[in-house]
């Protein structure tokens, strides 16, 4: 055994990481001997605080410190836009922009055949159970364009469809800054079938 | 304030980590949140037990959770071979290779005379007044042939050359697997310098 236990064991929690293997992860322990103690207290601290305190929104299943997110127990959002994603990742990346002021439903994951992932195993059915009753007017999909992002938003518009909600989803295209010389085929194909007309 | 508290927390600590980002600490983050809350458990548990633990070896300087490291106080090395290294990473290094039978002496640094670091501010007397008279035989130097490699290897050659000790260091050359037509120069000379006489 050349490294002391304590050595190997944060180790392997610094394993349990995304895309963290064994190099890093002992990088990061080397780091956290030259850390100061406090802030490694914090450290330990804040793992257990963020575990213990956070939680799924009881409304929207977005993470949060609260029984219902900021997001949904706010009086300034208009409750009659329901924005579909798969994950809280894609919460704070839509409210980064600033510029989306309905609310969201966080699916907590996509339905996905190959990995058993049915639509029992995500958080669509309180979408439409609860929440669709309640003067919604628009939901739109902003799911990833993967074959599961895909299956799921077909699925959900399904269960839509004797509804009068308006259903959309993002657009598909060239993204800002692209050049389209670097463009795969199909996002080329996307942008002409999500053409915006012009005149 | 777009997070959750926790949330900002925890990704301020995940960015301390050496190359971490606020994306790559994010990810962590949501990482955190999937993780059973026993494994976090024993995240913070290991951050704490190791920074609390884990100390210098009182005479190799390298990281030990003992007074003296696992290698200082084994009955089968041979202390007559001190193989000085900048920090802990080089001794698991020489550990995982199995072939050396000496002991070591970790520095905690180079001396860089353009980051103010001086032979004071590392471990170099302790060699020198302590070690070195213990029937020591050879000094290998285990440095990276970089400035502050090749200043510390000079300094301690200096303080060592009215002893009858033997020094060497590490040959430089072509790592094994390597190209020599992706080389730099620089390595070539210096395989070049220390080529090995087959006859």
């Amino acid at each position: 055994m050349i490294y002391p236990e304590e050595f190997q064991h944060l180790r392997d929690s610094f394993q349990e990481l995304p895309g963290v293997g064994e190099k890093s992860a002992e990088r990061y322990v080397y780091s956290i001997d030259s850390l100061e103690i406090d802030k490694v207290e914090e450290f330990a601290k804040n793992l257990l605080e963020f575990k213990n305190n956070i939680r799924k929104c009881s409304i929207c299943g977005h993470i949060t410190n609260k029984e219902v997110c900021s997001i949904c127990s706010s009086d300034t959002r208009e409750t009659s836009t329901i924005c579909v994603v798969e994950d809280s990742k894609s919460v704070f990346m839509f409210e980064k922009t600033g510029k989306f002021n309905g609310v969201y439903h966080v699916l907590g994951g996509l339905i996905s055949p190959v990995n058993e992932i049915n639509p029992d195993d995500i958080n669509i059915s309180s979408l439409v159970d609860k929440r669709v009753l309640n003067g919604v007017k628009e939901i739109i999909l902003a799911l990833n364009p993967s074959m599961e992002g895909e299956t799921t938003s077909l699925y959900i518009q399904k269960l839509l469809e004797n509804t009068d909600i308006k259903i959309s989803r993002l657009s598909y295209g060239i993204p800002m800054g692209a050049d389209i010389e670097y463009l795969d085929p199909l996002t080329i194909i996307r942008a002409i079938d999500d053409r915006k007309f012009l005149s």
